[in-house]
């Protein structure tokens, strides 16, 4: 019985090119976090150190600053979909390229009411990302967000859950609900052919996530994420699917008893860690969905 | 020649207090992190092991959420002088208490367009800080933000700056102008007793900060960090005193001649580290200003 | 066409169980972060927010501080098996139970050449680590480390790789290396069966990874971890497969040479970001490897 | 009343300086973090943009490397003491410069229980520091270490504290004692002319730290610290003084009798926040110490 290479690809991560757009006065901004790789048939580099058919990851640097230049950055998708098909294209022995995108958020710094030409102040919050594959055959583009912080002050409830001897928790009929949001959304196959809008289906997505949050009564974590990935799958037919990753990020009410003060819901330690962590992928099917 | 106790203190560091006033359905939230601290004479606890005069960290902390509730947070300059009084008044041996707060900032989410009453997403972006200092004689309130990230992608040079024989940077007479801003203000002695509206007036000397960032050609960082400083203590008489650490974020214009492609200020490379490290204070003097 | 819920899981994620053994006045340290999870038809919980299938994850931390005591914990794998049991077994809804432990290691405080008692300092470099997952059917055992940061001063180069339009990079013949190991080893399906000695196996995993690290040289980063590879699968038949991600730390030689300095390998700086990423599985096959 | 410059400074922080030591085949690494500054009468470069007093940060960047090659790394000390006396003497303006040093450690990796000669692994755990002030009529150097974490199981005491309204901590009287130890010592005026061994000195205060957090029962973090501070003292007399910021690392006991086990100081919860925070300072005097 041998010993054989399995899976393995390569790249280069955290690129953080900054792209300014000034073809007039007023200045736009675009800020990434590019990352990169590579697989394919890479064999002769591990097992006998031959390059020859090695794209270096300096290479694929380079690159993704010339295509900020050459190709410009309109979205993370729509760069991304020509970065990757550029390091395909440049690497005969590489099977499918991938390149995954965080984008920082500026607003213009206001002046006297009005959005400055070219200050900006960084928005914070959560992070845009888009992960694009492409092979021959097909494009894969799967876009979301990460760190969307959100909380809810009532309309949170925890109750009835199965129970065993190591169970303590009592029910919670209203607690808050936070979660630091964890979204992807994989698009339809023809997605980049349309094409889709990617800037204004971001933030339609986000905004419908927000909303549905806000809006749904949650008997669970578990609960409010169907309900959000529900919401998207059906304003949003270009979407195939959805997928979360949501810690539940525990706001203990504190004992104020001791010191003869009530809390009805008012006063909260908040918990780093542990935390639940929910993971959930809404999906579409064939047949009817429950 | 003997070995003896030098300064010291004590305290509780990072408590996270959530307050959520829910008077009305339309509920508000304040999102705390509260570290604070005792000096005095503790020297028994040191060379003594003698706790008899040392209120436990335990405790402060449970003040802390304690008075999140008894006296309310309407701002993090009014809570953190209520919380310090209340721990310098129950120890006998402290001469002095400091309260240090972050606070986190969260928006309504936006549902049909308006803002919820009691679903939040996190703001991001700065943090909201003060540091309150209780002694018997005076109290000392200096407030201020860190990581307000600011950009202006033009209106920013450096050059005709001293060379020796380790200097091979070029003039640059366009360039970006980048920076984690971090800024405290020491209020006026009376600030306190006056009251000062902390809220409207922390509101303010952010604006300013960023008009004034936004609209001032920069020569240097240097420059620019006096011109805020000086446009806050003209606006605020309130304000004795402005200090800023400012890491001066390069973002290095990427050589693409390489590949046939010119620059003009368009792609640049965000670096990490190192950072240039500005450190300056504007105050006020009897005498005129230069 | 429906909606339907898709892949799903959840638990408590980062619980910071420390066991101490006090059986003797030698003590032992065992400083764990334990994530537990659940699969299975959790759907009610999702679409109708009906709880009365899901152990709570409160109950999942309950428990892993239970058995600490309970069960004990001799090695991570050991107590994740145990812990992974029960969690599966008291859920009738789970069809899977998987835990994954990071564990820190202390070493004992030299006190006059001797190792205390019950005083340790952390001894801080990689962390270990252990994903274990239970079924009905199987358990799979997939243990590793984190962050081992290596380098090789020499003995390592880069050249003769392939070259495209976007292309800058020189060859290297001699070169820093440099990474954070990232690896992964999982064992044959009977090791829990046998059982294999977990940590003895763990210590001979690493000095193997580290000696063979030292001893190959280095022709790309890709050589260097397949070598890493064969090696443990060749001296371990109790290990499957073994894969890494190790980030290229790149360390740029510094031009010295304005300030009339040679610079023969020995002033580098250690850029953050990019950096190379190379992945890569090292596996067994039933036909002679390459 | 004027608005004028209050105390300002500015440099160059983190440069990540790797020196190998190459002249023989047996490499050595000192892989450092290194930040200058100035101070000094730089007041046109805010007032005015006027930079022709202004060494550049960059220039001080430079400076730090090719002094890693003219004068060598053999202790972040004296390292320092060589780049800050340059940067002083360099820029006219100036009435000071720091240079301030963390070091990480390597091991060599062990191949046949040998030490490899050009492969190493970073050790982890604490980073020693240093930090040089140098002016025209004196040196200041302040060495140190920080996240050094130590844990006592046992031997460790907290009771007969203060009480107030407010406090429900019981007494504890064996309690798990941890900490992430920041150290800094001040050198004696005529360190550097002596000159002090700084590695030797280094290896004996972190020894020394150790061994009398060990041996010494705590009936409170603060009389921990001050015997091992009175330790250095005793042990060191170039040392002048030497302060310390301890985190108490909070391990709280689980209450495991919900399960019917008991929990004689067997399995704890590390919590992450609040945590206490302890400083202290020990220092020399002319009369007797208490």
């Amino acid at each position: 019985m041998g010993i054989v290479l399995g899976p393995n690809r390569y790249g280069k991560a955290e690129t953080r090119v900054v792209r300014i757009v000034r073809d007039t006065p007023r200045h736009e901004i675009h800020d990434l976090n590019v990352s990169t790789s590579l697989r394919g048939d890479f064999a002769a580099a591990h097992t006998d150190g031959d390059q020859s058919q090695v794209l270096p990851t300096d290479t694929q640097k380079n690159t993704a600053f010339a295509f900020a230049k050459r190709h410009g950055v309109t979205s993370p998708e729509d760069y991304a979909l020509a970065l990757g098909g550029r390091l395909l294209g440049a690497t005969p022995a590489a099977t499918g390229a991938t390149v995954s995108v965080e984008e920082y958020a500026w607003d213009r710094i206001l002046v006297d009411d009005a959005g400055h030409d070219h200050a900006f102040v960084r928005r914070g919050g959560e992070v845009r990302t888009t992960l694009v594959d492409v092979t021959a055959d097909e494009v894969v583009v799967v876009s979301g967000l990460h760190d969307l912080v959100v909380l809810k002050s009532t309309g949170s409830e925890f109750k009835g859950f199965l129970r065993d001897d190591y169970t303590t928790l009592p029910d919670a009929d209203d607690r808050i609900l936070a979660t630091a949001l964890h979204a992807t959304w994989q698009y339809a196959a023809d997605a980049a052919a349309r094409p889709v809008d990617w800037n204004a289906t971001y933030d339609a997505v986000r905004a419908l996530l927000l909303a549905t949050f806000a809006t749904t009564y949650s008997r669970a974590l578990q609960e409010t994420l169907y309900a959000m990935g529900s919401a998207v799958l059906e304003a949003h037919e270009e979407i195939e699917e959805i997928s979360f990753a949501a810690p539940n990020k525990h706001h203990f009410l504190v004992d104020l008893e001791p010191f003869g003060l009530d809390n009805p819901g008012e006063v909260f330690v908040a918990a780093d860690r542990p935390y639940g962590l929910i993971e959930a992928t809404v999906t579409r099917s064939s047949e009817e969905g429950r």
